[in-house]
């Protein structure tokens, strides 16, 4: 019984994702929803992201959070357009949530979407919004058995960007085994590590976002 | 109508609860609901914890993941008893999970049995496991916006532990800020930083559990 409600939820909440995908190809916008835990560094990557985009792309931000607007807060001193949902006790950002934000939004005026989810390596890696990519963040210090204990976020991410390399030293963590576990469940995936505090790594990160609009 | 099919499912689960509760309580079982983000470092919490009880204590220990029993084989290598639960996708152990696994223990032999949850900072806060008392891992990786993000998971636990707190140098985390807005949210909550891979602060995490042992 409970399972039915939970596909009935995910049918209708993928029928709405598709509009949503509809609406974001006419005005063509091209939409990333990224993923992650509590703290992989979601709102950091889009910091040292968004500044690098801006004479390329003009970006908006759809920003999820359980409550609070202190990562809305952030990106809008980086002075894009930015629409906080808060899910009031949701562990994930929905469809519906989605659709009412993007009419917040000027399509026409925007090229880029970042939809940043709530912090959540579980719940959020089912539900489509209407992206053309998901990337999931993971951190260095999360640990590198991540992979094989959480896999359906990584079966259905593009990207897996591994975040604050420049703890390595400082962890144990493996990351040719993480990137070879990544590619072994989802051989689609493209695996970039970056450190948003020195800057390693965020040119390729952006080539490859950029490598994947111009295809879209 | 989505918010009625869930009040109903954690009414369902409270109920269990209430019946995991008695029958711990009977056979003089201390329980501990483990909480946190994926790689908080419950797992490694653990490991510093089980081999300090051995003399006062027989622990034992659900493992709660999403998939795979990497975590569980942790547990068994300190030679306590151990059940895996796998929810095969779901965010959170439910009370019915805990119900089931219960029932493979020898609890005339068990003083403490620790439930370590599914990595998740927000749906394993809601759902009782018959537990005396619950326990949130929050690392110093994870930023220290945690505490007023992800509220309601530090509202419902007895206890806070800071981990990884050898990372301290190496990362922007003020231990105060969070301290005093744990406090703020919930005045009965104790914050106690440890670094399990250093040993600092695993003293007075045990000496504030064996306290709650010693009055339950």
């Amino acid at each position: 019984m409970r399972i039915r409600v939970a596909e009935d939820i995910l049918k209708a909440n993928d029928l709405i994702a598709q509009d949503i995908r509809s609406i974001l190809d006419s005005a063509r916008v091209f939409c990333v929803n990224i993923l992650g835990s509590p703290g992989a560094g979601k709102t950091t990557l889009l910091e040292a992201t968004l500044p690098r985009l801006r004479e390329r792309y003009r970006a908006a931000v759809i920003q999820g959070d359980v409550e609070t607007s202190i990562d809305g807060e952030r990106m809008e001193a980086l002075h894009v357009p930015v629409v906080q949902i808060n899910t009031q006790g949701g562990c994930h950002l929905s469809a519906p949530m989605v659709s009412g934000a993007i009419g917040d939004f000027d399509l026409t005026e925007t090229d880029l979407l970042f939809i940043e989810n709530v912090g959540n390596l579980v719940c959020t890696a089912s539900f489509a919004l209407g992206e053309d990519m998901k990337v999931t963040a993971l951190s260095v210090t999360e640990g590198d058995d991540k992979i094989r204990k959480y896999p359906t976020i990584f079966l259905n991410s593009k990207v897996l960007v591994i975040t604050k390399t420049d703890l390595l030293p400082h962890v144990d963590f493996d990351f040719d085994k993480v990137a070879r576990e990544a590619k072994l469940l989802n051989p689609d995936i493209h695996v970039v590590p970056v450190s948003a505090k020195t800057g390693a790594g965020i040119d390729n990160w952006l080539a490859l976002l950029g490598k994947h609009i111009a295809v879209s």
